[in-house]
């Protein structure tokens, strides 16, 4: 594997390979890589020549800024994983070498990056894109991959490439979990192993409404379910949301089963988790 | 010249050409165009293999219905000029090709969209970064051709290369004048020849302020000054203002004149025109 930290170089490299003429996979990731990111670079390697993963603790998208300083970073060992997965290239570069001073541009997804995620983090999908935009620019991928955990930065990115005309394939890989069910999440590493067995009630939460959804109960029962549960629990719930998956608008009934997502969003010991669920697996 | 209104078959030819390993210069415009476009052809020509011409009138960058109505559309015209000014390739695509609905992202450039142009045009330069930035993604040029006539524009574009990591080289060439001194304009073209020769007074007063401040006078009096020649000749002025060329932050004083221009906005029979000029030629 060849480690980039500059986008010159990187760019030399890849243009070198005649990479543009293969295809080149994409993972851009935030390192403190699991299972979930493996299993990006895997869906990468069978569909590429070259695998790319980038990663980047990207500050513009970070809200809150303990939970910045907080992230985990532990590039080390990240480079050993993606080494062993069979990745060709690790893209790893400094703040600076990413943003110029000042920043000035932001990105405005109007309805999308207003609702869940983006009303608990403001900024954060602007940066996201601003930081994706960059990433596509210097590696130029055929396609791009990210995972189902983070659903709205998902519909995030596909807007960003259908509006800016990126020709890019987007992949979206379901989400890992541990065996209790906790979706894989860099964040997890900063959870105890009391931390880990409480975080998984999430997951739970959004199994029973599943099932009881598919039942009949309402969509407003299931929510004071999920409150109870989570208070019960001393989780922190942000949000627990019904969604359309192709729109994203946000739902209070089930109307069409197989368009329907739940998602959920609470803190355990402080750290932010997020996770979600298909209503149907169509 | 090859013309296209497909964004596929447009990627497929550039790369059939082996386009990537050349060089593509490109000169985004919206039609009706004159000798200042051509200039910008030239100077594609002058650099690159092949120059990609676009025609497009982008409706996101009209903030007024009227305008986007009566914006000039001549492109039989403007094809039979490009061929014989040598350019290679002609994209002039319908709106649908260019935007899917709903329109959902928009772009904030902080100061640089909110002074000037950006306030008396809201949503304009939004507009503008959009389509260049799509635009930028389908035809992928080495280098890009903007003119100076749009001072506050060639900013913007700067700042969305910068930030969005772009790999493109922007040339910005000078503004192309009528002997009278008006520059030119595709709006020019809905002007009567009175309202042509009364619009060349925008840029007798960024001559004037040029010569006066040079001699020490002050920014309030030139704008008096402005203000009193522009009201005797029935033109409604906008906006005149002193500006540093590099942050674009409006200034009351000169201070740098090498690093100065004035800037001037206002409305001959019901058109709106802009001018800029440095301070100094350097």
């Amino acid at each position: 594997m060849v480690i980039f930290k500059e986008i010159k170089p990187l760019k030399a490299y890849l243009n070198a390979q005649g990479a543009a003429a293969n295809s080149i996979g994409f993972v851009p990731t935030m390192g403190a890589l699991h299972e979930g990111h493996l299993s990006l670079i895997k869906a990468s390697k069978a569909q590429n020549t070259v695998t790319v993963c980038s990663i980047f603790v990207n500050p513009t998208q970070f809200n809150n800024p303990t939970d910045l300083e907080k992230y985990p970073r532990t590039l080390p060992q990240d480079s050993a994983m993606l080494e062993k997965a069979g990745c060709d290239v690790l893209f790893c570069p400094e703040v600076s070498e990413m943003y110029s001073e000042p920043q000035q541009l932001a990105f405005d997804f109007g309805h999308l990056d207003k609702v869940l995620e983006g009303e608990f983090r403001p900024g954060h999908f602007s940066g996201v894109a601003l930081v994706v935009a960059k990433l596509f620019n210097i590696v130029r991928p055929h396609r791009a991959y990210f995972g189902q955990k983070d659903f709205q930065q998902c519909k995030i990115v596909s807007k960003l490439v259908e509006e800016l005309k990126f020709d890019i394939d987007l992949i979206f890989v379901p989400i890992v979990r541990e065996p209790s069910g906790l979706a894989m999440s860099s964040r997890n590493a900063r959870l105890s192993e009391e931390g880990k067995k409480k975080a998984s009630i999430l997951y739970q939460c959004l199994q029973d409404a599943r099932y009881q959804l598919l039942q009949g109960k309402s969509f407003s029962e299931m929510k004071k379910m999920v409150q109870l549960l989570c208070s019960q629990q001393n989780i922190r719930l942000e949000y627990f949301a019904l969604a359309d998956r192709v729109n994203f608008t946000l739902l209070e009934n089930v109307t069409k089963p197989d368009q329907a997502l739940l998602l959920i969003a609470g803190y355990v010991e402080e750290v932010r988790l997020i996770d979600n669920i298909y209503l149907t697996d169509k």
